[in-house]
């Protein structure tokens, strides 16, 4: 390809901007997808990097005319493999498409897609306000966000990444530049294109530039840690939460043996000594009277649920350290995990889901890992290497647990997407109908199918 | 029809409930809709009452076959035209279809297309919850908020009924029944078909089931009202306060003349005395203490911002009685409105807006009643009849205000949707390529384009 597409490519976004190096292009091959799942990359490729949208609509213009796959690629953090470039063709990386702006007038933010989540959150608080989602991990792009529909431990209050774009500049495969939405919170102008890119992960656009809802920062945070000896007590708290005092920030779900593994890989302890299991409960509100009120109120519901003495951290240092642990499960787990699920349910199927999973690891002998945003009933269940090399072994079991989720009324994924490891699964949750309207789908946005392709095409 | 359709009908749902008497299906030939704009229903209609989505894919398939117009009706309450029967065919009734089922233990809601807001908003207080959306007309049903992407006034700290929305039963005119989404609040598996039927107006699928997200009911809630001498001064409020004090549930603007004229209507009087126009503002929080706290901040942002002397209503009846004449402006100038429009724009350009479309009222000597949706930038502006009863009249001032609007960065409808009325319109705020792509979609589920087909085809 290399010949065929350097001066094109070139006259584009000129001559610095082409990379056909190997070499230079190891860190456009991955993502985090554990390794044993993760797909591989194909070997004839050229990288691309525009800086803006008229240079995107070029080269996808080129591209479908030469019916050369595109694979755009944010921060590659994904954990499904949608970003890896599995066919000869293009990786189009976004990161010198950086602009933001922030609106604080209308509580919105423009960026572009290349910047990271860890620039747009740092800029809004700069300027007064907040930008909720919290993924894990902050080295995603904004275009990624919004491609995977990404969630994180605070979709509970603000609600998953669908909930704050309200614009979206677009590339679609054959060049058009769209401009969907804009600064509104209302919009009903026919349906709703700019919700069906949202998660569309690459493939039927690419997304170039949005505009984001932003909040007022909270007066005051704690974060309560809530040990329980069993998890049942713990996950049968979670439904009284929402009932009797509202909408935490987060409201996570941990082990002992995982989160103290966590705590250990990153040179830090695990403060709770007592309990099992613990609920991380983030509760953020106006002032630190109100926060101390609704902590006071949380913590009495949780131990007539029988939680153990809770821990209270205020400091924005000890909250951070304890956040961090949770967000660094899945990477201290990462080099002996074979796949990490990720399952979503009914909330107050989260008991009775992971008790059946749990009789998978006794029956099959194997352990488990589970943890997740009990808040909204999203699980991540890591399958270990320990289950063998042996990729059968991994298939086998990541379909009983598949399965478990869909017959608890869940679904196979609920944030980390479908990617590329997912695509044949799909059916287990999709009827016939349902994908044949999204095959339909793709082939009106992508005629010549050159966006994200899959080996599987499933949409 | 009649010949043609009576027995087969009869045959899905039973005789009791096919209608093929004029006279008993005056109720379902129009909706709220100003009568000068209004389209004329056909005919030669009948009128069907499925009991369930079965009866409804039966019906559809019919339909289908022999190219007949199905015209899906709620409760008939839109202000475009949406569910007007304006081609000779089939009025879809959803109003047996009412099975309601709250589920606590997840805070989420199943229920049925022909239930009303108002049967909807009662059980769930009675189990203890709060379905917040206030769209107004507590006539409205399920099917025809989803279907419309309902909004109104507590949009601004829940959102619009798409935020909600976490799982639709509905059926294709081809007959197949779909799933979609689930009592889950992530859920990334392929394109978003759920958030493409949301909104569509009943264009692509027969909404039938639906599940909603609930919420814990707020402790204490109170209202008050911020009255202004000049619209600037309330308008230049609404970002501090969404800046400084956060998410209220509401903050809604009217002006003296017109929330003074509604309540007259209403055998009430406007509680305000001093002001020439004012935000309503709701607060909504855990305890009264809080309510009280977070109201005196707003007032004192308000007030640095000349605000007058705020008025303060904590008892249910007050505050019920000042939203209710807030939410019947509408039908306290319907009678005298030859159209209620329904642009939104980014909140802060709010002013700059209004200003606009007061010249127009100055030049072209006509009274332009303007209310709305503050805190989300989505403004109702009355053109009333003595703008005349020359309808081209009408259309000029409307397409003046639709200009101002999307110079502004909005677009012609926020809430009400297109209905029949606006799809013509739909150009000033659509790209061609943007149409083309939904006139696709609408080919991929209705190949026959017997779905409330309109005159004008747009979508």
């Amino acid at each position: 390809l290399e010949r065929l597409l350097v001066n094109p490519l070139e006259a584009i976004v000129g001559s610095g901007y082409v990379v056909t190096d190997r070499e230079k292009m190891q860190n456009y091959l991955a993502d985090e997808t554990a390794k044993i799942v993760r797909p591989k990359p194909a070997n004839d490729l050229v990288l691309v990097k525009p800086s803006n949208a008229r240079e995107v609509s070029e080269i996808l213009q080129f591209a479908s005319k030469h019916r050369i796959p595109v694979f755009p690629r944010g921060g590659g953090t994904g954990l499904a493999g949608g970003s890896i470039p599995t066919q000869d063709g293009i990786i189009l990386s976004m990161e010198r498409m950086n602009g933001l702006e922030i609106d604080t007038a209308n509580l919105m933010v423009v960026v572009e897609a290349g910047v990271t989540l860890e620039t747009l959150s740092n800029k809004v608080s700069q300027a007064g306000l907040f930008f909720p989602l919290h993924p894990g991990d902050q080295n995603a792009q904004v275009g990624g966000l919004v491609a995977t529909n990404a969630g994180g431990s605070r979709a509970l209050r603000y609600g998953v990444m669908r909930n704050y774009v309200k614009g979206i500049e677009a590339v679609l495969p054959t060049g058009e530049i769209l401009n969907l939405g804009g600064k509104l919170h209302k919009n009903n102008v026919g349906y709703d294109l700019l919700q069906l890119i949202i998660g569309s992960e690459g493939t039927l656009a690419v997304i170039t530039k949005v505009i984001l809802r932003l909040y007022a920062k909270s007066g005051a945070t704690a974060t309560l840690i809530l040990p329980y000896e069993n998890r049942h007590d713990a996950l049968s708290s979670v439904p009284k939460i929402l009932q009797q005092i509202g909408l935490p920030l987060a409201i996570e779900y941990v082990e002992k043996d995982v989160v103290e593994r966590t705590a250990r890989h990153l040179g830090e302890h695990w403060p709770a000594k007592s309990g099992n299991c613990y609920l991380i409960v983030i509760v953020a509100e106006e002032s630190r009277e109100q926060v101390l009120s609704q902590s006071t109120r949380l913590a009495e519901v949780c131990q007539q649920n029988r939680a153990l003495e809770p821990l209270y951290a205020e400091s924005k240092r000890d909250q951070d350290r304890i956040l961090a642990i949770r967000s660094s499960i899945y990477f201290a787990l990462k080099s002996e995990t074979a796949d990490i699920l990720d399952i979503t349910v009914p909330t107050a199927e989260l008991d009775n889901v992971i008790s059946l999973i749990e009789e998978i690891q006794k029956e099959a002998n194997v352990i488990l890992p589970i943890f997740g945003h009990a808040g909204d009933g999203n699980l991540h269940v890591h399958i270990m290497r320990d289950a063998g090399e042996d990729i059968n072994r991994v298939e086998i079991l990541r379909d009983r647990i598949y399965r478990i989720a869909i017959e608890a009324g869940g679904v196979i994924t609920g944030e980390h997407g479908v990617g590329k490891i997912r695509t044949g699964k799909l059916g287990m949750c999709l009827a016939g109908k349902e994908m044949e309207l999204m095959k339909s789908i793709k082939r009106i946005f992508d005629p010549n199918n050159v966006l994200n392709p899959r080996t599987k095409i499933l949409v």
